[in-house]
């Protein structure tokens, strides 16, 4: 199955829908139902001690699930997150970008479900796991 | 019972240790295992269309949490979250001040869980619900 | 506002469409959104040491948030459960019926959310809370 | 590493302490932080039209979490769930056995946390997945 968006078009879609995120999010691999996405690390990201927020890693799961869904179905959708559940395993390492592997285990009609493992840049140890629903608006 | 941090020293605490996050927080009450919390909004906490972002949400729960459990054992303790399931129920308001309301429904030597529900300042309907375990280190 | 099924109802559902389960769940109060559901304690739902299984425990939020939809909705919808977060607080008392309180805090057109608080009959303190989400099939 | 519990060690512990579950749980393979957990499915475990109930469902998770970290420790430990998160993606096969896949994502002190994949047995398509978290208590 042919992907809806690749990596081009979901960085081209990031930049006009949310120009206020682009310059933190790069996708680096998509494939079906499956995507990488770094979250570049600054300084608004950290808390005392070097060690990346909790909202930061939420943040990136919430952006896995949403591009893997649009490389899957085109950006034509207003897919919500309706669900998140999330677990903090490990502090990440001070300063190193998040990466986060988003696996989508339903796409429906009305919810697709989406399995993010986060890592620190360069670090083998899972740092959280989420797993988040969105539900897909039906078309007008 | 006595709370070992009032709405003051919850302030200061956070001035101290948190100065990144200082202006966006306020305690607006605090009583045995409650606590309500404003979270102030500002443009870095907006998506297109003006509605506050998901990791604003997770933000002011976390933050409820953690002020809960301090309210209770005081300052000294270096907890952690560990899990947290959220439920996005409604758009929040365009530009309103997102108002955080937690209970602590466990507060155990090693786990605290506290509940929170996530309104719209000034609106009556629920936003968001989210339910976080915190991880209590032993004292040395 | 009237609900679709009142106490009576609810158990005639429950009698025709489960049963096998009609036997241990009974309906304690119903209003608008929210229901008191009792779990009948035996043999079948101990684990060693008297206490109740912690399936037990999911079973009965599940049922409390399928029926406070059903007392909304009316017995025509074929809802299912899409997600769970469930946590554990204490250990229920051996052998004591569960009280399951539910509120519905979201019941959208295609998705509904329950809030569960679990304890164990004739006691205070809270064993469990739940937070369930329905998907609500559309009409044919 | 090698397995502090293998397979027939398992098994022996579930006839000791949970016989009334034993018929019903079967290990597949467990190698290290990995198991395979069959429930064997019969009219108990049903729902009308043949479908497997969701506590059934929780049960399975429940049960490969608990014998996964026992496999790594030791039968020696009073581990007891603190949190689920469940998702339920499809309608399992009627009247097949479940399989769950479970992995432990971390084994710390105090906390374990395992990730389960729920199959109907000969299917290729996820039922469901859930997240447990495990508080282990200090040995005495």
């Amino acid at each position: 199955m042919a992907l809806a968006m690749d990596r081009n078009a979901l960085h081209v879609f990031l930049a006009r829908e949310f120009p206020q995120v682009v310059d933190i999010f790069r996708v680096e691999a998509v494939e079906e139902r499956r995507i990488r996405v770094r979250h570049i690390i600054d300084e608004r990201h950290l808390r005392p001690g070097g060690t990346v927020s909790g909202p930061t890693m939420f943040g990136v799961a919430d952006v896995g699930v949403y591009l893997a869904i649009l490389a899957m179905i085109g950006p034509k959708a207003l897919a919500v997150t309706t669900n998140c559940s999330i677990d903090f395993m490990r502090k990440p390492a001070a300063g190193a970008d998040l990466i986060c592997e988003t696996e989508l285990l339903k796409l429906g009609r009305v919810l697709a479900v989406g399995d993010c493992r986060i890592f620190s840049d360069g670090h083998d140890a899972l740092v959280a796991r989420a797993t988040l629903t969105y539900s897909i608006p039906p078309e007008r």
